[in-house]
């Protein structure tokens, strides 16, 4: 499997890198990056150097990448993706995109959070890239939109008891707790070490969340009714991993394990999400630089209310890790080829 | 003011220590430690060398602490604060006590969730530590129970809408998020540098955490009806602070800039509580090394739901400056001597 | 003593802030910044909401600020500085600069490090603001250069063994790390929290670090000789703090004992330099967010070697606090105002 | 290849774990832990739930372990290693020790350092597993004591110079700086996060470490001199990673180019040295996670010192990873073999 990794030069990009470097089957033709075009990946990236022979080259010129390379990653931010891709997908090339741009099936949605699109005729064509709701839509698809990290943290514990019927559709409150490294490379003061070591904070509360689009998209979907998210996002002191805590109106009362059984039930043959036993809770430690998904369940004695909690690496599952998942299954090579990485702990 | 801290090797008696050190009315007496009893504070923290020429000495004597001190400190584990407590106060000292012994009025409800109480005697006798909700109390109190971090990080938002009657007592839902140092010097692989950095974790999910108690009395008696909350706390990466997120139902519907009025009412004259303004989230960066508890509040547009936010240093507000607020109250000091240093930001 | 703090939004001038709050005679009654003029100070810095009720002004109007305060320090990049302490000189203020600015005597020394200077004029009138070496000369001064934090934490501990002529002044080496908060809030690559987490690595190797110009300056002063150093400094994943060890050649035989009386006679009156006894390292953690020095000395059993150890807040003794240190002496205050706060710990 | 973890719930077996996991050639027939006897590998660390189906079970039985095994990693405290690595070696099995037990040569001096020797017999039959200094006798050998973290650091860099008479032998200072993982899972208060976030101090300064002696027996050899080395560790506020700079002392002038020369030359064929541009300093990050040190030079424009600059992962190249590799060239497998793990980055 020959891949282009177009927008190599960030954290999601460098990830992919990481990855793809084990995957057996893949190998890493073409790295892009405007702003590094010509710099050797590993002048870039030092933790790099000596394992990868490349340049970085400008993405322009999508054809050549296209006649390189059986499939692209693209991992540009929102906007700037979507030319990229149509480029891409019309020199022929498998897609897997990691920017924003292609997850939301409806234009008009996608404009009210993200401005407007700059290839909506293509909007319909993307599969939803998450392979533990949709996996036979991705095994048929060659061109795929990863999904956000934070609609994956929350959709992989909340969607079994949607489909189920077994809680409210329109009350389901999410706490959820992200590394910066989710926020990209980005020079902003509030990424800066000395602003975030030792500090928590909030921020897009009130349902501002461009990624509250993408959850209540799929859902709903899986609900099959319209679900209505009360979505709280918080940055942490930590680089990577993701900690969801939901809290869900049971429409009769469940038990603990109950609850579990549904997860059990709904991820028994999954290879990255791993269900915890009654009474341990996901760990972000547990996780880091994996793709699994580690997920729990409790009911809360006082008030009835349903506790879901999952745990993943941003980059991993969240991103990058997720993207290979789906290559491996568009292109017919075994789920799991590149990702069975024991995480890094300590 | 002569003022002993019982029990001050662990870090709630070094913060009383830091803190007094700078409190212009007080003066430390006497320290006490069983484990460094003879050892010279500087020599158990190298962080006070100079500054407190002391030598710890055992809290068997309470008569002799009782004739030195206007006022003791117990910052001990619950269970065995109890006892020196009953012989500070027999020997005629005032006590703020930091242990959990005697936030709850009840000693059944005592029994449930911590054991057998062993001063059931006194329990009535306490006032609950947080000046926001009794204050006058406090004043004429010489015995206080300062109350545990979570619960004020909880109580402070919560109680002007419970109060009135402006949101659902029943169902109330609280993600906190707290610093290590809440949970002391306690030698367990979890609170190890290589365990938890970059690690976050829910624990005591499902209405298990201690706190839960004294939250839900309080709760009730403002709300003057059951409250029920549903707390899932999580440990952070973070040596200092607690971050809260609550989500009410309102029982009818609120506007952000209502719910701000609400807050604003409640506590324009609070000289440790700052009510933020709309579209600013409260930071645990913000209050580190202080006293103040710094909140928020968003009305989430797709369910309804009030959110509101909470920060505060798990050591100042949430312990030992909360007692020191109180020490001043019931000695007829200014309210904010010694407690109104800015926070240590970087 | 009312007190201007020029360039106000960095964080030397956040840490000017939250001393001089706390300082029992000053008055903050201006504050400047270009970026952040006409907002108010809470806006920018939500840890000092309702401490300090002032706007940011502009710094250009210099007799403006000359008017109001007895003091002006200015926390300006170097080059920047210059120009705007020769206005506020002209005006009449006294000033503290923490700027390189004025550290160096020699203009032609200065231009190879730094460039041109913008008022040489001024150079031979600041004194070196580091108190331990001339705290006469800063009492009789209205214009003192703070030094740099590196500079602090080498030559406190220095300075006595060079003085005696104990080392030899051209092989000392000083392998340094350095909390991040030294950089300033400068966003670059190198400062964010996904990159610095868990990383540690030298910068400006070879005697390239600027600082190394007024350490040999200061140095070869103290020994009357010409003093040669080999600096290596380290970026820390830290916010605050600076540990430096000393790698010395003693001139004959030293033992661990003779190296502490050494420094126990230099700084038996020092306020804020702690010598450690025997067998006990100076760490961060022990001067965090204060104006300390630690300091302890070990002779190195296989080599002869005497290695000198110290630690100290870059943001305190480091810049900051150090300079309020000036201020108190120059204007005749207690050496020790609103420098006496514990460190914080945890 | 199957292969037994003796001490398998410390932080080197569990990196030996998540190496042997995707090592292509090796299969973990067996892990060991007293404590753990009877818990399966996924209860005890969560991050390897459904990698590995294995149950810890005790060591006591060297025989069955020999038995099931052709290797055994043993990560076992010192002295509490020599009489299971004895056993072990009696039944037939191959040894690689992680312990300190094996390293020294001489049984007297391993006593000084560490007290009685309970296996003496067996002390000059194993070979010091540096495959930069030792590699083919480990490829004859069945019997490894792989090298302590903070030796591997210096000696990489180190040898060369020594080798070629560069440097002088009995001025070797270092400065090393390591994470806490390096400590294993030591409960003590030092180790807690609250303790050591954002905290940095030196410890067994003065030649007390007991490394210095495996590092002054390695450097000697290499020098054909008695190498005399002034070590000062320090603990960094890090999980994982070590930094070490060296101070030399050039018999004649050397340039930095030369000194690159001189690396490049020794390493030029090392799998996992790599030798950074002149410019570049080597960055713990950029080796997190892998078996790679990466080495950097620069001489002292100030003083002529040769300064040297190596990081590592602790766990790595310090660790797991080295005895890894040991494994690999004493089987006559690839000797990257489960070793070309990118680094995790960020």
């Amino acid at each position: 499997m020959r891949v282009a990794v177009v927008g190599a030069s960030g954290y999601t990009g460098l990830e992919l890198l990481r990855i793809l470097l084990r995957h057996p089957q893949a190998e890493v033709v073409a790295v892009t990056s405007e702003q590094r075009a010509g710099l050797a990946v590993g002048e870039a990236f030092p933790s790099l150097r000596g394992l990868l022979d490349l340049r970085f080259e400008s993405a322009a010129e999508a054809a050549s990448i296209a006649a390189r390379a059986d499939v692209a990653f693209t991992a540009l931010p929102h906007a700037a993706s979507a030319p990229v891709v149509a480029a891409l997908r019309k020199a022929g090339v498998a897609v897997v995109d990691l920017s924003a741009d292609f997850r939301l099936r409806d234009a008009a949605v996608y404009a009210r959070w993200y401005g407007e699109h700059k290839a909506p005729e293509l909007l319909g064509s993307a599969v939803y890239g998450l392979p533990e709701l949709h996996r036979e839509a991705i095994r048929k698809s060659d061109f795929v939109a990863a999904p956000g990290c934070y609609p994956t943290s929350l959709l992989v514990p909340l969607a079994p008891f949607l489909r189920a019927g077994l809680v409210e559709p329109e009350h389901v409150l999410a706490d959820s707790k992200s590394g910066v490294s989710g926020a990209g490379r980005t020079l902003q003061d509030g990424y800066l070490f000395a602003e975030l070591e030792g500090n928590v904070h909030a921020y897009k509360v009130g349902g501002t969340h461009r990624h509250v689009a993408e959850m209540e998209q799929e859902a709903s979907a899986v609900a099959n009714a319209a679900v209505r998210i009360a979505f709280v996002p918080h940055l942490l002191p930590a680089v990577r991993g993701m900690a969801t805590t939901l809290f869900l109106r049971p429409r009769k009362a469940l038990t603990t394990d109950d609850a579990l059984a549904v997860l059990h039930a709904a991820y028994a043959g999954e290879p990255f999400v791993r269900v915890l036993p009654a009474g341990e809770a996901p760990r972000i430690a547990s996780v880091r630089g994996s793709n699994f998904l580690d997920v729990g369940a409790v009911v809360d004695e006082r008030t009835g209310a349903l506790v879901l909690l999952s745990t993943l690496d941003n980059l991993g599952k969240g991103a990058s890790g997720q993207a290979v998942q789906c290559m491996n299954l568009m292109k017919g090579l075994p789920e799991t080829a590149g990702l069975l990485e024991a995480p890094l702990v300590p």
